[in-house]
């Protein structure tokens, strides 16, 4: 039983608090050999980081990571890796209020009932500063990867920002780097960056939708039924803070389409088969088909907003809530490393249940 | 790890091929002292049951399951459950064609690649026929709801069959169990069954868009980031057959919306907080509010279609697939008591699980 | 979690009681691909079975296992195996007095404080009838061992019966089979059966010691700290009825042991490193050797005897209970093959656990 | 799957090397609310700690403890509670020999086969430090077990020592914590001092064998077959360092008992059922009776001896052995805190296990 660890056979737990001294991740079941250092994380981290533009909070944090275990003379041996982020801009007097408020939309409500107690400095667990934690995890899944399946690419976007939509026929994926949005189309990043400062003027916030891609990935990943590569992904995805949606492939549009027009026909290319579409998004009965692998999912707009809003407190008094401090108009930006991070460990993690019950040897067309 | 088992503390593995001579779920965890029989769980299983209209596949199952263990006397003693449902209609010379040739759209390619042999009888393992050990395990954790929570109650429907949609101003939750589509409103079954009867003469197949709700859920069910009740909710119903996406509450739509229209503003009521909208679906931080948890997924259109599409054998020889047999042209309508089992199986096992963390106890408001 | 499940990867839930219909094991992980059929499985079966000679219970069961899931055209398709054994000599009411008496010894008392309700009839499921479940499981684990694994080969058998105790210097394995007692000396035979007999004769029964050799096992198989391969064979002993405790190598005697003594100095032989000695039976650090694995256990002498002893009722009176029905008189005997399928269940699951996390292969030497 | 983590509800992993940055124990599963501090955890390991007395390594490790997340304002907040102990007194040029030599009884080459790479330095992950992370684990579960079954105490000590064993007519529980030897026989330690001051002298090492006790143990904890709370106690023992046998009650000794002798007859007093004696160590078919638990342990002698012993190197070379630094003659003695940390970490395990399978309600008697 797990409620803060994900994986089964390379698992992470993350751990800590918003504005404890310190948040980690203990990674287990990494095999032995990988070349791993800090600076390899910190780079994932890095792209994560808030701060960097005037589209994410102002809070300082540098999100250094380091090894505490795992790995000796540069390479990993096999045993538990700690990856520690010691937290070091605490402003927590900004959060005075949020003791004993609940913010509409938030889980300070839930973890009270549930718990009767919480850590409310910046939201403490529930705060997005826990995917500093995947990321990190994620990290190590990417070297792992990089060492096994070295063909494998795992890119993140965003496809949505509120009333801003991608425009499909100008994606370019060499484009996500170059701006603080990952958004795959340089043109339209003046409008959304103007969309977003008319968010925040107006003290509000809003939603994001997200694809992840995984190019490369071998077939024959996942599993029948309940540890489908689709069901994990879903799963991983869901996990991360305001997701409220998660897509494969179609997703919501395979209500409305028709057999005919569903179906990804095969044909014999000259390495094996090859599909003619990718409506199933790289995954057919649970297992990859190695074609690319498409995840989308939605995440909510920030419930922390300076937009009063009503409520009520642990006392039962009813309130108006209005959440100072600095918070990101739209968290689904920071969150295209979080989710990248996540494929790597699903895929990771299958890749080694894999190895387990076939060996990783594949069945023979032609 | 379990490739083939759901849950942590209230935990099902299910088992058995379409074409085998049975097929069942075992069941753990179950507390002791529930009254349960056979009549009891036949009843969920009869609504699922295929041949009971003209919209479901002819064959017919009488899907009669029988309790092997772990009820003595007419109660559950905590020791596993087996139920078992023997296959009796077997025409598997329908399925002569597929030994060898890969349906596009089906898992038939993928099992082949990562096992490299399958059970090609009806799908084997991939066959719908699965959920019905998904149903029987459903039933069980009905059984211990209903003495645990007795006021929960979980209702699945249609929302979507392709081209048709649910007009939600009609929404009548009395109406699903009166019409074969499970649909909440009496005025469009007609619309929707020509429809469906002009899908099937095309030899063509459909897709559809269910949603399950659960009333009178108990706050504080779920945890924080990897066990969060809509994260396991979202595994759940991925994990059903051919589902491509999922949704809580606003799902894919959270991404177009701002967070002063998003947040569900909470005032006291005579018994409590009371939220005076739920675009959450019933779920903040991964824990439940008291609220109606809304889950919403989408299945894609039977990949078994009578007309013509392009594929590759094991050979590799290009050929053409036509899915002679007896194959629902929407698949999705017979996803909705497995959707309700999936969510009686996740509430339960978040029930049990808080049971051990914080012994039920809930934090006080007022 | 898992309460009536054994394993990692290769996993396997034991179901049923006693005098159910049936009881079987829902066999999970096992990978494709390796032959397999019902009469390899009864086999195993048939060595565990009772009623075989007068030193095990007359109780007459066929044990014959059926195959319902996870094996198509002879092989393994890597889908959970379904075995079920039928229930036929089932009379119950043999057991009447138990239904509200506990016996001294027994589960019967804590089953009944823990649940409220349990299955009375023959022990439900705490009867021995459970690990024909284990065998059934135990003999799949062979199957595939023997696919991946040929030379690897397990042994099981007594050591000690009451006052009777091997003579090392004596030992001779082929004899195992050969004799009742899975005695591994066919001149002890006759004072053991002497033994034995004036012990039921007394209306009374006896503990017994088991060792299980492992032979042929691979080096690396194992990890350090929580899945040692000697935790997860204690677990797997101490986990069959009525065992109060497990020993590898020297096991109680190393409390005596100096260092220089125990330590089993290393030589470099033709194909690698050589142990001069197996104080550590076979595995360092958690982990195989490659030496022979050496495990012993004890089982205490069955409760259910027709000596009065004093207990009490369910309604909390004193009585004196006589344990009527057909018992063997030394369970330990029918143990030895519950031993070796529990061994094997052991090693396949770490061997393909140690496919996952290194891919197999190992650290150079020279 | 658990490579590293310990315990299904409450769930601990250790990370860390001995000579690494820092090692501890990620903690999940905590009830919220329950009191705890530094000082409190500080208290159990400062039990533990090396160089106390001359009977055990001089290493001087502070051992210095810090919670690094999962309590607030000095509770439990439900969260995982991550436990630091920086290593500070690294000495590492003391083993340099080690890095290709293989210390016989070492996990020294078994890692080396398995993961082909190995922080040798103190024997990185296979070295006892890794026990200071279980005894901080442990007191959290003390912690717990402290708010929830306030009469639970938990007693380790030893028992043999070599040639030397305790004298159960003299056994004074209270003497325990008045020596080095956690002997509870004051009258025994000088005796028990010259003899390891004799072996310590001879360049040698010795074996011991520990006893720990569970009072007040509630009954109904544990669950049949292979959550068994013996099955989980004598995996807990086995996975400590050295450990090579368990024992419950009556242990090795069963397989000389009789059924009329072993059989723990039950009377009624004055609170419910009384047990006349308590071979069975206070556990029937898997679950707890009342009585108090009884665990015994053997530890192996230290591998780690200045005596020259033969070995290989890496390279294949035949070599000569002797380990220099600071190693405990006797490493049984600091065993005892350990032993009681993961027994009070099952106990608690099965606390909350039960809490959700049976709400913690027992059967009735009387």
């Amino acid at each position: 039983m797990s409620f803060n660890t994900f994986g089964r056979v390379f698992r992470f737990t993350t751990w800590g608090e918003s504005h404890g001294p310190a948040l980690g991740a203990t990674v287990d079941g990494v095999p032995p050999g990988v070349p791993l250092d800090e600076g390899f994380i910190q780079a994932f981290l890095d792209r994560r980081r808030p701060g960097t533009s005037k589209h994410t909070t102002q809070r300082r944090e540098p999100d250094q990571v380091r090894i505490l275990s795992g790995v000796f003379e540069g390479v990993t041996t096999g045993t538990p890796i700690q990856l520690m982020i010691e937290n070091t801009d605490q402003r927590s007097k900004d959060y005075g209020d949020i003791a004993t408020s609940f913010r509409p939309g938030h889980a300070d409500i839930t973890y009270h009932l549930k718990y009767g107690v919480r850590d409310y400095r910046g939201g403490g667990r529930s705060s997005a500063r826990e995917t500093a934690a995947r990321v990190a995890a994620g990290a190590v899944a990417q070297a792992v990867l990089g060492a096994l399946v070295p063909d494998l690419r795992i890119i993140g976007y965003m496809v949505q920002m509120g009333a801003m939509r991608l425009d499909r026929s100008r994606l370019d994926l060499s484009a996500v780097d170059g701006n603080p949005f990952f958004l795959p189309d340089t043109g339209a990043v003046q409008a959304w960056s103007d969309y977003l400062d008319g968010i925040r003027k107006d003290q509000n916030s809003v939603g994001a939708a997200l694809e992840v891609l995984v190019q490369g990935c071998p077939p024959g990943l996942g599993a029948p039924v309940y540890a489908k590569l689709d069901t994990d992904l879903a799963a991983a995805m869901m996990s991360i803070n305001a997701v409220k949606a998660v897509e494969i492939g179609e997703g919501m549009a395979s209500a409305g389409l028709t057999g005919v027009d569903n179906a990804d026909e095969i044909r014999m290319g000259p390495d094996g088969p090859e599909f003619l579409s990718n409506h199933a998004g790289g995954i057919l009965g649970g297992i990859s088909t190695g074609q690319d692998i498409v995840v989308r999912f939605a995440i909510k707009p920030t419930s922390s907003i300076t937009t009063p809003r009503r409520s009520i407190n642990a006392r039962g008094e009813e309130i108006d809530v209005i959440t100072k401090g600095r918070h990101d108009p739209c968290v689904g930006i920071r969150a295209v490393p979080v989710a990248e991070a996540m494929a790597a460990c699903v895929i990771l993690d299958h890749l080694l249940m894999d190895r387990a019950q076939t060996g990783g040897v594949r069945g023979q067309i032609g």
